[in-house]
């Protein structure tokens, strides 16, 4: 077994948090750690090459910002560093979207630190690994219960989007923005359309 | 100066994040650290009997459980165990509803940690302590926008309830259900009622 040092680059946004990651991972003699904010990530990645990315990708403050998610998994995927992805459980809408930036790890933070060692260590080995606690959530995420489509529409109806602006915004009528609209509350076993919004949200589907 | 050691018990509900933030404190000489979520919490307290009680008001998977804070509370006050707010920047609502537990202190998560450690050996001195970088937001918190029962109305209608459920939990008719709403929206700066409540769900009103 070689010792190498393992470089693992820490992303999120709140200082104190992820400043205490990088403590607890900064205890092993086989990790090098820098930290970085969503905002410093890339440059993180591309400056230091790590072999690591650890990311959290429910922070309340940063709702899973999905366009720099890709943007870094890109710049990831370029340098050979696998992609770790913190994740909260039950949340299978998240790890549904989550998983199109082709992360090498999924690990639950509800799991004690072990599970997080074990998995840099995996995924710096090149190899995949996703927490077992996550397993169902992994089930769920894929049995997507929501078209395409009718995601684009409830992102948008959850930023407080109307009928109208939908319609506008997907090139759509207004009445099939309402079909869509029903078909979601449907779906989703909502009591009506706020109540399909909280539901998804908490689910993580937007 | 005394080097007591100062007990202090974290309280967060995500098993990874409190970890690390122990480990953290733990590197200090004068801090002796325990942990616990939400559910130990009291149990934590009652039994141990430390000076501090950290607590993490806006982990995403536990939107500040009031009554289980309020009980926590109570609890701290009559054992003089201090309690010390972890909150995330911007959320003036969040501090509004937290600061009814009356904590000792309150620290931003967006601070480095030595802000935590200095707010700690404060609230363990019996004083009070609140983040430079919160300032804007207590001042906002102060100026609450929404009366007692527009917050009523609002926390129901962000957990799904319709215009008729609402009435019938708060002994309203429809239409002061409605004008509540208005009136909701119109000091939220809202397109509409969904929009309302994503602006309150942001800002940690609901």
């Amino acid at each position: 077994m070689g010792a190498a040092v393992i470089k693992v680059l820490v992303v999120h946004d709140t200082r104190l948090l992820r400043q205490a990651l990088a403590i607890l991972l900064c205890r092993e003699h086989d990790l090098e750690v820098h930290t970085a904010s969503w905002s410093d990530a890339v440059t993180g990645l591309v400056s230091w090459q790590p072999q690591v990315c650890v990311l959290d990708v429910d922070a309340p403050e940063h709702a899973a910002p999905m366009s720099q998610l890709a943007l870094l998994a890109e710049h990831a995927a370029e340098r050979k560093c696998g992609l770790l992805m913190l994740a909260s459980p039950s949340r299978p809408g998240l790890l549904y979207r989550v998983s199109q930036a082709r992360a090498m790890g999924y690990v639950s933070k509800g799991e004690p630190c072990e599970a997080l060692l074990g998995a840099i260590r995996h995924v710096a080995q090149g190899e995949q690994f996703v927490d077992t606690s996550l397993g169902w959530d992994f089930l769920q995420a894929a049995r997507v219960p929501l078209t395409e489509r009718e995601l684009s529409v409830l992102s948008l109806a959850s930023q407080g989007a109307s009928v109208a602006e939908i319609a506008g915004d997907l090139h759509l009528t207004h009445g099939t923005v309402r079909n869509y609209l029903s078909a979601i509350t449907r779906k989703t076993g909502a009591r009506n359309r706020v109540d399909a919004i909280r539901i998804s949200q908490k689910a993580g589907w937007v």
